[in-house]
């Protein structure tokens, strides 16, 4: 996760295999789509506070199941977030991330509420998309959505 | 990870493998001496910024080498960061966190640039301590050194 720069203003890897460099919107669209858990940073009182959840992801939105806590408390005073998916190879050797900064907000209403857990769903390894979307099961919860502003990939291939 | 509340206000697990519990400090110390990578979550004029490292660990504090860039940058507007290591198995079914809020500085000075670089070093799978630290490999990055305020740990196992 690191890379030089060589006396002469170029970029030299400490290894070969620590080289990072940016990755292409295809390459950050796959690292999105292959992965499912992410970490969510919030602020609040200028300390940042990130813990993981699970999410679904369309057309720049994040979507994810929040329990209580001080994560949605953070939120509600301060809607900016981050979240960051990351995913390693080979002891970390070979390593991909992806940030995406963004505002978040709560869904409402049945219909959005449904479209939500089932986007989440969809991303789910081995979850299929069931008809019923068992919004019961939500009570209790927040469904955070994130609207992303800016979207980033570092990665070592 | 999630869990609701039933209507009679005990806990009540939406399905059992999602139930999640606060770990133990004992806990806690496992799942930091078991991984070695993290996100490091910073912030800048509200809104926070999260990326990963890897890192070494002992006695209330994180080391880790970081690249320049944004984090960095943030880290000194405002050395309040957050540490957060995840590790999950049976498709994040069974999952555990650690969440470390502490204050960021850099480390300086041969011995203590030393010291932090074999922290990683014991740390990183399969890498075994060398006698040389390779101190000049560390031209042209910062060496985190975040001392932990608060620590806790969050699990479904």
């Amino acid at each position: 996760m690191s890379e030089a720069k060589g006396t002469d203003g170029q970029k030299q890897p400490t290894t070969r295999s620590r080289v990072a460099r940016d990755l292409t919107a295809e390459e950050v669209d796959g690292v999105i789509a292959d992965n499912f858990v992410a970490i969510l940073a919030t602020v609040a009182d200028g300390q940042p506070y990130a813990v993981p959840f699970i999410y679904g992801y369309e057309d720049g939105v994040f979507y994810g199941v929040l329990s209580p806590g001080r994560k949605v408390r953070n939120i509600e005073q301060n809607p900016s977030v981050c979240v960051t998916i990351v995913q390693t190879e080979d002891t970390a050797k070979r390593w991909r991330s992806v940030v995406a900064t963004g505002r978040a907000s709560w869904v409402e209403g049945v219909l959005r509420l449904g479209h939500a857990l089932n986007t989440i769903r969809r991303q789910y390894p081995g979850n299929p998309v069931r008809s019923a979307p068992g919004l019961a099961a939500l009570k209790g919860f927040h469904m955070l959505r994130v609207d992303v502003d800016a979207l980033t990939g570092r990665g070592t291939y």
